[in-house]
């Protein structure tokens, strides 16, 4: 198995870093790792952020672990040479339509919420996010107005394949959750909510045993405040899924614990933490790499089928939070290293 | 002063009714009031969400005081035709552009927030959110695609004018306040967004005094949970600020707690709480009216420029609540009325 480690930009190194020991620490024969530049770090030494190599290193591989992209110093470049090109880039070329984010609370994490611990030790339930489609790969320009005004836009869209396809997904995950799917739409204004929430309506014709309901997205962003419980699978859109997961996973705790996995319709995948590339702290070992470790951990279960493999790193994390265990984004002081060093400690 | 009553659907006409009599009770010959039908409601009875006579009325009225619009028996009309329509009619036809949406904590409703009360107690900012552009206004509907798939489609845009006159609405907030602005985009993938900060940055010219900071919407619904303490003034788009007004909403306690104001360019302004019409609760007598009544002391202190009586609907309110008035949706038994008698009884 031909793993792409792709550490990118910021803090994306020393959580890879991490990652990588602890995947080398299962000591599986089958487990290749080959490295390559993405995002600002890929621009600066090539010119582009997801180089030719580096595309196809990711096509050649057999899942793909990812650090995070974003870096400060290239926010005055053409967007196609930004950072976020590359992972946006990536999720296009490779057909990763499929974004899966569980948010569950680590018990032993229940004091690092911003919510109430009885509010917070509720939360377990996975967005399921559509990621080749929406106002993100649409036509999107600068142009001027006929009174010569500068204006930017961005067609948003959805067909009904793309619509199906992610509405099948997040049906799936239920069957194999709490059998309830809550689909995330502006359907009151919106035309693309609109065909979305038709789209996945037919499709819950196919799984009767599951209990559909709809949200808008603006009572959704409230719901996960006030009573994130109630949910079990969220299936939305790119740019809904973009918001609702960021604020669902700080909701869980630090957004430094949640891994994310964008899927195929073969079941390929990218795995990257839900945290960006936090310029503002990278290189100083402050990064948490839990939610990398636990990124690769959904690699071991999703793509590789290594089902043990995966349980055995959740409990190292969770025994390492057990015994104390905390980065500065939980409250703690330990450093980037140390925490994998704890990780690898409850591994053995 | 005339002030057009627009109860709407839901539990609209239940909390416009305690608004009416607390805005009575202050005795002030000067306010005229004159209801119309709106949303579903209207709808219903016209054939029309936003009919002529409602319209024409909100045109002559000084003042607008809007219930809620939503009601699902009118899911499957045709989008023009749904209640939705009338609030987003309005706010277009009235050009009501500038929408200020103040978040803060009542110190009562400490226990009232899912989030832990040293977080939330911090929380004390203005989201200023663009009501007559972005993605709500473009062009949109449904297509089919050239291998005949359905389609939906909706246009993001802002130009430059837009973004100007409601960052300076911004800035003029934080003027008043902590001199601090957040602007909320998302110009890592949006054109729109783009255009958005650039504008943004060039009108920060001239509030040297104001710090402007910019943050792309998914941190920001993370920063919301996290640590809502941080901001002062929030200047985003419309479709962002629906979803972080919303979220900012609970964050500060309850959705049934919190007014909104939206302005035109001589602060001619329609008022209604954020939250919607809420048809679980219609009719029953459940739903907070203070979101309303606190909408109707913005709209004496913006609109009228009545500060002395505003202030005191405002204590009124404290009063109450610190007397123990509570509506089910803070915990407590009190009906929809007896509420409304809280705040008559704290008034005098
Ligand atoms: C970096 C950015 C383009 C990306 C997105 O918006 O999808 C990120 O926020 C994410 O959620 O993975
Ligand atoms: C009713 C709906 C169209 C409206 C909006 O999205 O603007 C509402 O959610 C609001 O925030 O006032």
């Amino acid at each position: 198995m031909l793993i792409a480690l792709l550490p990118g930009d910021g803090i994306g190194p020393e959580v890879i870093a991490e990652t990588r020991r602890v995947l080398e620490a299962l000591s599986l024969d089958s487990l290749h790792f080959e490295e390559a530049l993405v995002g600002g770090a890929a621009y600066k030494a090539t010119g582009h952020p997801l180089p030719p190599e580096t595309l196809d290193l990711a096509r050649r591989a057999d899942a793909i672990l990812f650090g995070a992209v974003g870096d400060p110093d290239c926010d005055a470049l053409e967007r196609h040479l930004r950072p976020e090109q590359a992972i946006l880039g990536l999720r296009k070329e490779l057909g990763l339509f499929a974004n899966l984010r569980p948010a569950k609370l680590f018990p032993e994490l229940a004091d690092a919420s911003a919510l109430r611990p009885e509010v917070a030790s509720q939360i377990d339930m996975v967005i399921v996010r559509e990621l080749n489609g929406d106002v993100y790969f649409g036509e999107k320009g600068m142009r001027k107005t006929v009174d010569g005004k500068r204006e930017g836009y961005d067609i948003m869209s959805y067909d009904e394949d793309e619509v199906r396809r992610i509405a099948r997904v997040g049906f799936e995950t239920a069957m194999a959750r709490g059998k309830k799917v809550c689909s995330v739409d502006k359907a009151n204004v919106l035309e693309t909510s609109q065909l979305w929430r038709d789209v996945v309506i037919e499709t819950a014709q196919e799984y009767p045993d599951v209990a559909l309901s709809h949200m808008y997205v603006d009572n959704a962003a409230m719901q996960l405040v006030r009573n994130p419980g109630q949910f079990d699978v969220i299936v939305t859109g790119n740019l809904f899924g973009d918001i609702l997961s960021d604020q669902a996973s700080m909701c869980a705790g630090s957004i430094g614990m949640l891994p994310s996995a964008s899927l195929d319709s073969a079941q390929k995948g990218l795995y990257e933490p839900i945290h960006g590339s936090a310029p503002d702290i990278a290189g100083q070992g402050k990064a948490n790499p839990l939610a990398t470790i636990l990124s690769a951990s959904m690699m071991l279960r999703y793509s590789f089928g290594y089902a043990s493999q995966a349980d055995r790193i959740e409990q190292a994390v969770a025994k390492a939070l057990a015994r104390g265990a905390r980065s500065p984004d939980l409250g703690g002081t330990l450093s980037t290293r140390e925490m994998g060093d704890a990780v690898l400690a409850a591994l053995t």
